[in-house]
C-alpha cells in the first residue's frame, strides 16, 4: 500500500516472497551451510565473492558472482564473512542503498569488540538496514538439519520492515524467530551463544566447595577414625553410607543459603530505613544466583532420597540385619517395642518426605514455561511460602534424626560433632532470623520501607496523593 | 517512510530509540522505581509532578518538571498515578494529543471499577494513543532487579505503532512484552496480576475435605478401634502408616473425578440428542478444573509411591520382622512358600508402578511448554487414552491389593469396611458407565451428535455438503 | 495513518474492532461452533449460507443471509465450508475484493491435495486477502470451552494486515495466536492436527521389539527352564523380577543406540573427509528419532528403577531373607562379612543412582521450555558431555553388576548366557569406538572437516579470509 505513495523499492514481506532470492556475501563454511540451507528451502542463492572464479566447493545450484554484481540481484544480502574483512562493503555502498543486510556474524570471545558487529557494519553502510540475525544457529546445524538444539534466531533492526522481512526467511527455513527488538540489543545477540551457563558457575563452584568439606568431614571421623582407633577398614562405606550423610547436609545448607540474602536484604533495608538506596555487591550477586542454588540443592535432595530408598538392599544392611537376629536368639534376648522410637523414626522420615515433595513443587514451578504461567503474586506465594514451608520441614527433619546424639560426647569421634549437626547451623540462623523479622512490629516497618517509605522523609508522605497503590504490586 | 506523506510526528519505535527520553507522571513509589529502571538502561528520564519543587527521592539523573513542561519534551509518558487522580490529564489534552500514553496501573480488588483504568484514561484523552503495559511487574522487582519470576509484560493498544514503541521499551529494560491485542483486553491483563490460582481454589478444597475425611475414617477404624477394643496404643502409626492410607486413597477418587464429567457429559448429550445446549454450569466448572484434579491426585500418588518405598526402613517395620522370625525358630515352624500369595502381590505391586509411571507421562504432558508443543490429537490421545489406561491400572492395582478382605468380615470394626473399599466406589462406577458408553451402539450415536448431529433434525443432514469434515477435528 | 494518503478502505485492526461484525459461510458444525463461540465473545456474526431461510441450530443471535449479502457486511469472512465447494467463491470475486479471507480448513489425510486449502482459495480470488487459521482449533473445542489442550492457532497470509487483524480476533476468543509467515507454510499448518506422534513411531517400534526380544529371552532362560529342568514353576517371577530385567536392559540398549548415530556420522566422515556431503537416508533417520530414543530409554530406567526399590517390600523377597536366616540359625551356620562383596554391591548401586540422576537431567533439559532457554553451546555440552557420562556410568553399572558371572558356565542355560550380558554388547561397543575418535590426532581431523575443510581441497584453504570463525559457532 505504501507503494502507492512513495517511489522506493518497497521492501515488504511479499516482495521478498516473489522474488525469493537471497544474496550471500562470503563463500566460507557458513557462507555455505547457509546457501544449502536456503536451496533447501526453495530460495535462488547467489554468492558474492572476491574471487568468484575460484570460489569452490559451493553447495549445488547457487550462482557465483562479484559482490557488487550479486548484492545487485536480491534485497537481501547475507554478509557471512569476518569483522576483520567488513571493509569491503563500504565500497558497495551505492549498491546495498536500501537493502537489507543480514549480519550473521559472532566473535570467539564475550564482549571482544567496543561495539557489535552489526553495530559496526551499520556504520559502513549507513544507507542499507542492518539487520542481526542466524549467529545463534550453528553452521553445523543448518548443514545436517539436526536441529534438536534450540531452533530460535534472535533478529534485531532498526527497521522494523527489514527485521519482518528477515523473521520471514527465519520461518521458512523451519527456525523460530524471536524479536529482539532494535540494533542495541545485538551486543547481547552476539554474546548470546557464547556462554556456557554463566548463572551456573558460582552456585556450583559453592556446592563443590561445600561437598568437598563435608566429605572430608566424614571420611575423617568416619572411616579414618574406624580405620586408626579400631583398625577396622570400612572404606565400603565410602560408594553410599557416606555420600548419603554428604548429600543431604550439604542441600540443606545449600537449601539455607537461598534464603540468607534475602533476610539481610531485609535487615539492611530496616536498618538504611530506605530502599533507595543499592545493596552491596555480593549480596546482589547473592540474590542473582538463588534459583540456581535452590536447583543444586534439589538435585542433591533427590540423590539423598534415592540412596536412602536403596539402604534395604545394600548386602552390607542385610547382613548386618541378619547377624542382629542371629545374636538376638543365640543370646536369648527379648527386646521390646519402643513407642517413643518408632514415632520419632517415623516422624522424620515423613518430615523428610514431606519436604521433598515440597521442595519438588518449588523445583517444577522453577521450570520456565511453569513460572511464565504464574502472576507475580503467586510466584512470591510459591516460592517465599513454599520455600519456608520446605526449609522448615527440612530442618525439622535432621534435628528430629539427630535429636539428642549431640549432647552424647561419646558420639564424639576426635571431638568432632557428629556430621548431622554441620548441616542445622546455617537452617537454624535463618529461621530465627525470620522469625525476628516477622515480628509484627519490624514486619510493619519492612512492608512501609518496601512502599515506598523512607526514614529521613516524614512518615505520612509514603502515601502521597497519586502513588499507585503498591500492597498489589507486592 | 510513512513520513514521506504525512506531516504527522512519526511514532515509529526508530525515533523513539533516538530521541531516547521517557516522561513519567508520578513521583509515587513506581514512577521512581521505573525511572530508577530506565535510567540503567540508558533512557533519559523527565518526572511530571503536580508540584515539582517538592518532589523528592527521585533517582539520581531524572529532571522534574510540571506535568505540561514534562509532557512536551517526550513522544511516550508513563502514567503512574493513582486512578483517582486522571482527572488531572484532561487540562494536558492539547499537549498530550498524538502522544503515547502508558497505562502501568493495578487495582485493589478484582473488577474495582466498571471499566479498566486504561479504558477510563483512553476516554479523558481521547487524543492520546493509551496503551496499558508494566502493571504484572511489581516496583520491587524493578528496583531489586530479582526478576526471577515472570519477566513477561503484557501490552495492550488500539494503536499498533504506539504498542509496538512500548513493547520496543519493555525489551529495552530486559522484560519479555507479550501482544495482548487492543485496549479491550486491559481489564483482564489489569486483572492479572491479583489473582491467587483462582483455577486451584476449588480442586484443593476438593482435595483437603477428603482427605480429613478419610483421614478421620483411618484414625476411627484403626487406632481408636486399637485403643478403645484392645487397650492398646499405635498412634505412633498416624505418620506414616496413617497417612499412606489417605493419600492413595485420595488419589485414586480425584483421578476418577477427573473422569467423571466427562462421562456425565456424554450421557447428558445422549439424553437430549444435541450437543447445541449449555451444560449445567456445575458441570461446566467441574470440566475446567480436571487438570487441577489430576495434578493434586498425582502428587498425591507420588507421595504414596515415596512411603511406600520407606516402609522397610522403618523401625517398626523392621522390629515386626525380626520378632516374626524369632518366634517362628522358637515354634519350630516351617511355613511353605504360597505361589498364589507371591502372584498376587507381586502383580499388585507392578499395577501400581505401572500406573503410577502412565500418571507420571500424564503429568509431564500437562507442563504448558510440552502441551503447546503437540496437536489437539495428541493431545486428546494422552489425556483420554492414557488417562483411562492409568485410571485402569490404578483401580486394578486397589481390587488386587484389597482382594477378598472386603468378604471377611472379622476385619470390619465397628461395622465399618476397611478404608481401601472406600477409595473403589468412585472409580469403578466410573469405569463401568464408560464401559457401557464405548459399546458400539452408543458410541455411534454419541460421536453422530459430537459431529453436529440433532435428535431433532434429520439424521441425513448431519453431513450436509460444505461442511468441514468432522473426524479430522476431534 | 496510511489512510491519509489512499483511498482504499482501512484495514487496520482498529477498524475491524470498531466494526466488530464477521461473517461466516457455511452453517456446518464448524461454522455454528465458530459463530457460537465469536458471539460469546461480543462478534457480531452473519452466516453466509446457500440457502439461507434452510439453515437450521444456528447460535442464538446470528443473522443469515445469501453469501454475497453476508459478505458486503464485513470485512473478514471465515469460509467454513468443505474444499471441494470452495469454487461457489469465484462468483462472489466482486464482492471479495480486498476482504480478508479466513480458510479454517482440515484436511482427511496429510498431503491430500498437491497445494494447501488456503492457497487454492487464494488462486480462485486473486483479489482477497487469504488468511490459513483456526484449522488447529476442534469444533469440539471452540464450543465447550474446554480448552485445556493447546490453544494455539497458527496463522499465516501473504497480507500482513490482514495476518494482523485475524490475530486479533484470535486473541479476542482466549486464543494463541502464532504467526507462521507466509501463506507458503499453511500446508505445514493445514497437515500439523492429522500428525500423531510422528517423530515417536520409529523409536516406539524399536523398543517394543526389543522388549519382547528380550522378555522371552529371560522367559526361556528362567521361567521355562526352571519348568522343565527342575519343575518348579516360578512364574510369578513375571510380574516384578524378569519386568526388571527387560527394563534395564533395553534402556540401556536404547542410550547406547542414541549415540551410535554420532559416531557413524564421525566415521563417515572421516572416510570421506568432508563434511559436504548428505549422509545415507538411514542415518539421517536415525538421528532425527534420538531425542525420542533417548526419552523413551530413560522412562525404561526410571521403570527400572521404581522396580528395584519395592524389592524389599516382596512377599517372595522377604520369606527367602526369612527362610535363609531360619536355616542359618538351624545349620548353625556362620557367615563372615565380604568387604569385597559390599564394596562391588554399593559401587554398582551408587553408579546406578548416579547415572540416574544424570539421566533424568538430560530428560530436563529436553523438555521444550528448558532447551529453549539455553543457547546452541550449553545444549551440546548438556546432550554430548553429561550424555556420554550418564552411558559410561550406566555401562559401569551393568558391568559391576555382572561382575565375572558372564565366566562361570554353571549359570549358563542351554548354553545360553545371562541375559545382562546382552545388554553390555552395544554400549561398549559404542564407547570403544568413541574412544578411539577422540584420539588427538582423529579428534584433530573431524574438527577440520566440520569446520570446512574438505580432503580434496587444498587445506590451506579451510581458513581463507573472509570467513566466519567457526570454533564460536561449534
Amino acid at each position: 500500500m505504501e507503494a502507492n505513495c512513495s517511489n522506493m523499492t518497497p521492501l515488504s514481506s511479499d516482495s521478498a516472497e516473489k522474488e525469493n532470492t537471497v544474496c550471500i556475501f562470503g563463500t566460507g563454511d557458513y557462507g555455505r551451510s547457509l546457501g544449502f540451507k536456503m536451496l533447501q528451502s526453495g530460495f535462488s542463492v547467489i554468492y558474492g565473492s572476491r574471487n568468484p572464479s575460484s570460489a569452490s566447493l559451493l553447495p549445488k545450484g547457487a550462482e557465483v558472482l562479484s559482490h557488487s554484481e550479486a548484492a545487485r540481484k536480491s534485497q537481501i544480502i547475507f554478509v557471512a564473512v569476518q569483522r576483520d574483512h567488513y571493509s569491503f562493503v563500504t565500497k558497495l555502498s551505492k549498491v546495498l542503498e536500501g537493502k537489507i543486510l543480514v549480519d550473521v556474524s559472532n566473535n570467539l570471545k564475550i564482549n571482544q569488540y567496543s561495539e557489535s558487529n552489526a553495530e559496526y557494519l551499520a556504520q559502513l553502510v549507513p544507507d542499507a538496514k542492518v539487520v542481526k540475525a542466524f549467529n545463534t544457529v550453528s553452521a553445523w546445524a543448518l548443514q545436517s538439519g539436526t536441529l534438536d538444539a534450540s531452533r530460535q534466531v534472535f533478529v534485531c533492526s532498526n527497521d522494523s520492515k527489514a527485521k519482518h522481512a528477515v523473521m520471514d526467511i527465519v520461518r521458512a527455513l523451519g527456525l523460530i524467530p524471536h524479536d529482539h527488538g532494535s540494533l542495541a540489543a545485538s551486543k547481547e545477540v552476539e554474546n548470546y551463544p557464547l556462554q556456557l551457563f554463566p548463572t551456573w558457575r558460582l552456585p556450583l563452584y559453592i556446592c563443590a566447595g561445600l561437598t568437598v568439606l563435608i566429605f572430608l568431614y566424614c571420611l575423617i571421623t568416619d572411616i579414618i577414625y574406624s580405620a586408626i582407633t579400631e583398625e577396622k577398614d570400612i572404606s565400603f562405606r565410602i560408594a553410599i553410607s557416606i555420600a548419603n550423610k554428604v548429600f543431604p547436609i550439604v542441600s540443606l545448607i545449600l537449601l539455607a543459603l537461598v534464603y540468607i540474602p534475602g533476610v539481610f536484604a531485609a535487615i539492611i533495608q530496616l536498618y538504611r530505613g530506605s530502599k533507595y538506596k543499592r545493596f552491596p555487591d555480593w549480596l546482589d550477586q547473592w540474590m542473582l544466583c538463588r534459583k540456581q542454588l535452590g536447583l543444586i540443592a534439589l538435585s542433591y535432595a533427590l540423590l539423598h532420597a534415592i540412596y536412602t530408598l536403596v539402604i534395604p538392599i545394600r548386602y552390607y544392611v542385610r547382613y548386618r540385619i541378619n547377624s542382629n537376629i542371629i545374636t538376638q536368639i543365640l543370646k536369648n534376648e527379648t527386646r521390646t517395642f519402643d513407642n517413643t522410637l518408632a514415632w520419632r523414626t517415623d516422624a522424620y522420615i515423613a518430615l523428610g518426605i514431606l519436604g521433598f515433595f515440597f521442595y519438588v513443587l518449588l523445583g517444577i514451578t522453577s521450570l520456565p514455561s511453569v513460572s511464565n504461567a504464574v502472576n507475580w503474586r503467586e510466584f512470591r506465594f510459591v516460592q517465599s511460602k513454599l520455600g519456608y514451608l520446605t526449609l522448615v520441614l527440612c530442618t525439622g527433619h535432621a534435628l528430629i534424626f539427630g535429636w539428642d546424639k549431640f549432647l552424647s560426647f561419646s558420639r564424639y569421634r576426635w571431638y568432632l560433632p557428629p556430621a548431622y549437626t554441620l548441616s542445622l547451623v546455617v537452617p537454624c540462623t535463618v529461621l530465627v532470623l525470620k522469625l525476628i523479622l516477622i515480628l509484627p512490629c519490624l514486619d510493619r516497618r519492612i512492608t512501609k520501607i518496601r512502599q515506598g517509605w523512607e526514614k529521613s522523609s516524614s512518615a505520612g508522605k509514603e502515601f502521597e496523593n497519586g502513588d499507585v497503590p503498591l500492597q498489589t504490586k507486592m
